[in-house]
């Protein structure tokens, strides 16, 4: 029953396409759901997409292009006229339809929400148009099921029928007040249970749970997790009633803060995904590149220092990537832990010298296991036993200092309000390279230089 | 509106327990979510938890239990009696209960079993407790609506109020057969607006997403975001409906999925958080910091084979760290770009051939414009053309070469069933690191030695 894209599939279908053999390509697509025709529209190539595209149904063509992938769409929206967009909008539900009309070139959103028939559509849009992606007001749509206090049961059913029209994936209807001032929600459940002549006023839940416009997009998120709603109303700072913003964005948004989290972690500055071109993806990777190549330039004046004591030494040079890759290892795992209960709210009530002091903890018992590992490992390479304390008593420091690193400075940045996520990955591995190198050496010169 | 717990109000909390002032605490949490409460009590001592507990409405605790953070509900549950559980888990839907049940000691499960009042619910748990954690039937509720396809809207609607009893966050009517078979969805919406005498059969949507009860929850969580279904019915191998999975916990899921693939990407071996204990993350952290630390033996032996050119050419271990770090940097770019891609679908149909020469292209731009920044830097600190060729040009071979490997090794991994996740961070590093340092030692005997 679940329908799995494969590589086959999309050749046999560009086969299809390519002898203009409608009837094989109805079968292809016969019982798939408009997200799975999606998927294979971003598969495709441009025209080879429009020529399915062209055949498919009006609302089923509207939700393609509400579920394929952004930078493919915009390729393909494209090859549409003005016109040809609108008629696929004005099936759209309102955030849909602008999240759409955002990514079009400037020149071409005017003409398309001019070519819109629904107007209440179009003015809903070009009053969405005007809020920040990143925020509510950018995630709500404007369809919403919405009755007044005063209103019997039946009197709401009967305006509800009306509103429906447009309004899919509803759960909740909105109680306002004659200004359109938000005073609580109601279950479509209470109402297939409640009594036709009973007023809203009896029924509603008041003090509900909602966002302004403005609110930040992961701050919504929050809120609809830890509170486990599937719908969250939004208003504007007099309390009016603006829009909805229902769960599946949420996933969206979600996931998204995930993989962002996730790439700047690993260096990678700007979203982007494996399918991207080598410009892009170069560009977002150059940056941290050269943060390490300058903290390599800073190791490498560190060990200058020494220069001459290598010389005599070069024992000493063997280790000098264990000292500086375990520094980097124990950084990462100790600031990723508090950038992630940063992210999720997890780090409790804990003071910061508390976490300092467990953290020495732990650094300190992987230390010591560790130093021991390698104390033996020197020793019996015959290195001697001058080495073997060298190497064992920097291990220890380096693990317990890049502990410390690891966890103090993802919480100052976020005290300065800068993205934690900055701290793990790259940064504070050039950091602790350096550090680990001058305490290595240091010690190097205390105990047997 | 929305509440923001402090230090200040658990420590200002504290002190109305230790003074047993119930109007102070009454006041204290007046008006608050019992989400909001539980979290409260998770920031307390166990009987601080406790008096406040005994206090709260009996709903409100079977709500505040089911929202707490698992691991101090344990702990908290070690103070109630199975009688005090089981009194609590009778207001819990289905899922919830089992969740809490399945963390309980061995022993006491049978006990707070045989306290449940509501004989349905007991038996629902003891069959949800058969299921594994991880998959749909683990996740899924026994509570939902169901009506029969042969009865008329009004006949449905009053069985559905027999059901609702114990059924919050509903949004999906099941329809099935007389034995018992999942035939089709339908919306509350559509019951709203029906006419009395119609009967389900004209109204119900045929062919509904479902998944079986040993789905993965993972694969639960991309089906449902895929399809951006608020819920799905779960069925066994028969087609019978079991029970259904609401977006929430697969909320919860998607979360927690997110938050492993970033420790296992930072070296973290099993799923912890900074509150754990010191033994905990300890043991969490020691086995990657091990295989660091078997990476840098490895570079240490190879270095060893160049022991005798240092004595003579002691600036050659000035750029080692430079060389390891920036291999490490690389791998760890390139092979987050594909863990992520295999992880949420975006990697598209690029074969593996592909990917690799598109990642030779963006290591040989990143590389060539490090390689020539760090030529530049070797010149000008006077260390000499010879040094300054070898540091270039196995800088850009180690660029590439670590990029490759991120890109192949997480693909080879996931072809065997490996989480790829585990290819990002440490291992990846410490791989690079040592080719790293072959290459450098390498080049360097080749140009220079």
């Amino acid at each position: 029953m679940q329908f799995e894209l494969t590589k086959e599939f999309i050749s046999d279908l560009s086969e299809a396409i390519a002898a203009e053999d409608r009837i094989r390509i109805a079968e292809y697509l016969t019982g798939l759901h408009p997200v799975d025709i999606a998927e294979i529209l971003d598969n495709l190539e441009v025209p080879e997409a429009r020529f399915i595209y062209d055949d498919l149904k009006e609302e089923v063509a509207s939700d393609v292009l509400v579920e394929m992938e952004e930078d493919v769409r915009e390729d393909f929206l494209a090859s549409l006229t003005a016109k040809e967009i609108a008629e696929a909008v004005d099936d759209m539900e309102s955030d849909d339809a602008t999240d759409l009309i955002q990514d079009l070139p400037e020149h071409r959103k005017e003409r398309v929400i001019a070519e819109i028939k629904d107007q209440e559509l179009a003015s809903d849009i070009v009053s969405l148009l005007s809020y920040d992606e990143d925020t509510a007001g950018g995630l709500m749509a404007k369809e919403f099921f919405c009755v007044k206090k005063d209103w019997t049961v039946a009197k709401a059913i009967a305006e509800m029928r009306i509103q429906a029209e447009d309004t899919n994936n509803v759960f909740t209807v909105y109680v306002v007040d004659v200004k359109g001032e938000l005073l609580g929600t109601l279950s479509l459940k209470t109402f297939l249970f409640a009594n036709n002549s009973t007023t809203i006023e009896d029924l509603y839940v008041p003090n509900p749970r909602f966002v302004t416009s403005d609110t930040d997009a992961e701050e919504v998120a929050d809120l609809m997790d830890k509170y486990d709603l599937v719908a969250i109303p939004v208003v504007n700072d007099a309390n009016i009633l603006l829009g909805r913003i229902t769960i599946d964005d949420i996933v969206d948004v979600i996931r998204e803060e995930a993989d962002k989290d996730f790439q700047i972690a690993s260096g990678i500055t700007e979203k982007v995904e494996s399918r991207d071109n080598v410009w892009i993806l170069s560009r977002a990777r150059l940056p941290w590149l050269l943060i390490g190549l300058l903290g390599g330039i800073l190791g490498a004046q560190v060990i200058g220092l020494f220069e001459s004591d290598i010389l005599t030494h070069a024992e000493l040079a063997l280790f000098i990537p264990l000292i500086a890759a375990m520094g980097g290892n124990v950084g990462i795992q100790s600031s990723a832990l508090i950038v992630q209960g940063l992210a999720n709210g997890s780090l409790g009530m804990e003071s910061v010298v508390k976490k300092l002091l467990k953290e020495i903890g732990v650094a300190f018992l992987n230390g010591i296991i560790c130093s021991l590992v390698i104390f033996a490992y020197v020793i019996f390479a015959g290195h001697g036993m001058e080495l073997a304390i060298t190497v064992c008593v920097s291990l220890l420091s380096v693990i317990i200092v890049s502990g410390l690193f690891g966890t103090y400075i993802p919480l100052v940045l976020n005290k300065f309000k800068i993205d934690p996520a900055l701290a793990t990955g790259p940064f504070i591995t050039t950091i602790n390279d350096v550090f680990g190198l001058l305490i290595y050496f240091g010690i190097a010169a205390a105990i047997y230089l």
